[in-house]
């Protein structure tokens, strides 16, 4: 059978729907959609073993916020998205403990880029803490790292993160990283917040070791923006739409080779997403505005 | 009707033969095939009018050397990759005169990289021969230029370029630019030389002014690399081949956003490929050997 | 004689005052403190030929803000520094027409990218307003250029950027690089305008053809942060002080090596300042709040 | 008393030496000069809590080669540094078992990258040898680590390495790092290896914690190569020479500003070195020709 590829719940409840088995109810899935600041918000909850099986991801909360109005650029559409991030993820973290905000992916790769430029957006301040504890009285120790990829560094992300977690002893762990989606629309147009933990690298198909609480020891928090469209799952929702249902996945897949779809115009918008998501999670983490947070980090 | 985007000669001549006019000789182009060090080496020629308007692309030479195998790794696969790209590129360049080599490009966008990679490659020599003739006098003048893009600098490639020409005087231009195929199995497995000039981004879909003899005054030689299929071009062929001939385009284009297909490992492939150009193009305008250029350039 | 090197014409005016001559008045030359913003502000004009001959600076006004303060991050220090420098450019610039920026200096090499980096905040706009004239009303035109350096290049900076004029045709170029101070106190602390244009690479020693209103055809506006200190100058400083007047220059120049100081953690600090420069130069050519530029270049 | 600031136990051996107590015996210390590959080398040997305390550094071998000559790009220059920088780092290695080499120090500002630009030619194995042991069987396996500096990561170098070497289990690990000399005609032109270990960060005066046999429980080699001169050890050598022996270090260091000396054209020279480190830390570890190098890493 051909995989359709997603690492949006949202859309893997899409993918369950429209299966032959439709016509049975999907349990142990719970789904509402809802607005904030202006942008649509859909929550899939898995619920117990079922619905992960039926969605394929693991139990637990999944929000995808669409900031597809985000590039018509109106009023405040910046700070509405660092807020409309910033606050469902504060719903999701403890509310105290030190933060290791962790960026997956390749810099050097724009629609892998998604972790390292979001983490050039994170204010860190556990050193400033450690250094001068009166001063920063007011704010919550946060480091992060760049893990860098496998083949520049010889090192699993999911080994360096373990060996860091030990030393730095974060409450928790957040980590962003580029995903894939299904559907051109939702590329650099949505953000996918979860407390699942997070596969590194799925975005761009090279699945390697979790990053989640069984493997850190603490909770992990997941950051996703979809940056490309598996080509293999793009054809096929080609094919099926022209009426053609019996897709040769192999062909598809062009032999070995793993391509992606991903919009021309690329390389601004993950920059700006990133920001987004850096901003949003300092809003989740500090008490502050986010003039603040360009002050700061200017 | 539908459009296949490609920016290979090669890959015209293919449409046009695929075309309902197969039956028809395709008058005015001339094409041969050879091998060189190993690569096979596909020659286009564009002789007159009737050539240029059913190829779609202006009278001249269009070299492709196939590097397919080049990922292989076989014995000396770099060395050969420099020596066909330019011995090729020798041939096409008048024998004596200043060079100016323009990397055409987004240098933060890996599929549009290869102008600005390449171009870190070349040996640039029109300072030093200017200040110290006689310790360079084997060297043929040489200097470079990144365009960036449009975007970031408000001005058209086109028009930069025009502006250096009148200063530096060169006798020749030689543009490298990212290109787009129609077949995923050339994208970062082709090179394409030519003597007719280049629109700048082609391979990333914005159409821009062009740098040819007309609008620079000088000869201007190309050498691009596939690095994208057009997203629509791909699934126009993929429908075909299921049988589906009737292809609505509007729908394939998605709209105003363009969608381009590129491989996930794109990042180090780009890389190799531009060091092989940027050589060969030292190769066609020095008297040195490779291992030369490694300590020159190190 | 040993000469101390300065690109302030501040400190070219105290080092005239230091010297032997100094019984004698300074004519030709005209300067006044004030304050702006809550930052010192020192105006020196040089008004004819022996003005010119005692600072060893062309004919014009200089203007330098004294940005020591800033590090103390007080309320606004930002937007006081970006109005100061904005407000004193803009009555030095004519009041309309299209603007060139160029950001002069090596991006690779943290005290010589200033050029570069405050580049980077500029409102690129020409091609906007040549796209969407009426959208893009109420702006100004404004391209930019990063030279990069002669090594890398070939070309010598003023080469490139009077071929760019001459197609771009501004009504005004603005020049941003590094400059040497005499002073450590002045390095990243200091900010000179000045309406006479710029030699580059004067901040980092090595002296190039002029970019000014007789190599351009159009009027030349600097503006130069002293990122280094000449080494020679200070070690001559720092002996004078010790009672020894009598400095053998040639030693302290370390025979051909060049030698600069500069701050340890000089890297945030240029930055910083780079993005002070960019913020002023917009405040200068645009009718737009900081706010608008945050949101326009984010 | 004013401390000059030095991290070459040879210029430590040289200071002692100029010393009021020279007169008595260095004991504890033993030195030997020699060339190899036609570079001059030395070698301090610390060998007891004697030598420790007159130089003030840990007990070990200290080699130090001159590159001075590098610079003047005779036959073989780099082959021969790789050698002489390979062949003795090999003699202090244990002959057997994993490795992980850590780039220390700041990517982004010149004098202080030497560390993430060395690992940067670093042939990383560790994953290959693990996913295919057959065709790898004849490698060394080899992990690298660029730690970023505290300021945007809020985690000690020496805390992250810690993580990770528990992670990774090396045998050994190599630390590369910009160092201090006294001496402005050591800057760039010297490599200095040890058995010791590293305190990251000396050569821009952030003294951080060791990276040692006792905080990482394997053994720590450095190689580090001198990018700066501490601005007030040279103004003292200079008052010195000039026959002012009671110097001020208070005035001299500035107040707090903490200032470097460095050549202007750093940027080339750190790159080419940062090249010969890391392809003699290949040497060391790996059975290969530079020309096999060039081929991997290309």
């Amino acid at each position: 059978m051909f995989i359709k590829r997603t690492d949006l719940a949202l859309e893997a409840r899409e993918l369950w729907q429209e299966s032959a088995e439709k016509t049975t109810r999907l349990s142990g899935v719970k789904a509402a959609k809802t607005k904030l600041e202006g942008y649509p918000l859909t929550r899939v909850d898995i619920l117990d073993r079922r619905g992960e099986e039926a969605l394929g991801k693991p139990k637990g909360s999944y929000l995808t916020i669409d900031l597809t109005t985000f590039w018509q650029r109106k009023a405040d559409f910046f700070e509405r998205a660092v807020r409309a991030v910033g606050s469902q993820l504060k719903e999701l973290l403890p509310a105290e403990g030190p933060a290791l905000v962790i960026g997956l992916g390749n810099a050097a790769m724009t629609p892998d880029a998604v972790g390292p430029l979001a983490v050039d957006s994170i204010l860190v301040t556990r050193h400033l803490i450690a250094a001068m504890p009166r001063q920063f009285a007011g704010f919550r120790p946060v480091a992060v790292f760049r893990t860098g990829v496998l083949g520049t560094t010889g090192v699993e992300s999911a080994e360096a993160v373990r060996g860091l977690v030990a030393e730095v002893r974060p409450a928790l762990v957040i980590a962003v990283d580029a995903l894939a989606s299904r559907r051109v629309g939702r590329v650099c147009a949505t953000v996918q917040l979860s407390d699942t933990g997070i596969i590194p690298g799925s975005g761009v198909g090279n699945h390697r070791a979790a990053l989640n609480r069984e493997t850190l020891g603490v909770p992990v928090f997941a950051v996703g923006i979809p940056t490309v469209v598996d080509a293999a799952t793009l054809a096929a929702d080609l094919l099926e739409e022209s009426g053609i249902t019996e897709v040769d996945g192999q062909r598809l897949r062009h032999g070995k080779q793993e391509l992606m779809v991903t919009p021309r115009d690329i390389d601004q918008q993950v920059r700006d997403l990133a920001k987004v998501v850096g901003y949003g999670i300092n809003w989740a983490l500090q008490d502050l505005e986010i003039e603040e947070m360009n002050a700061l980090l200017s």
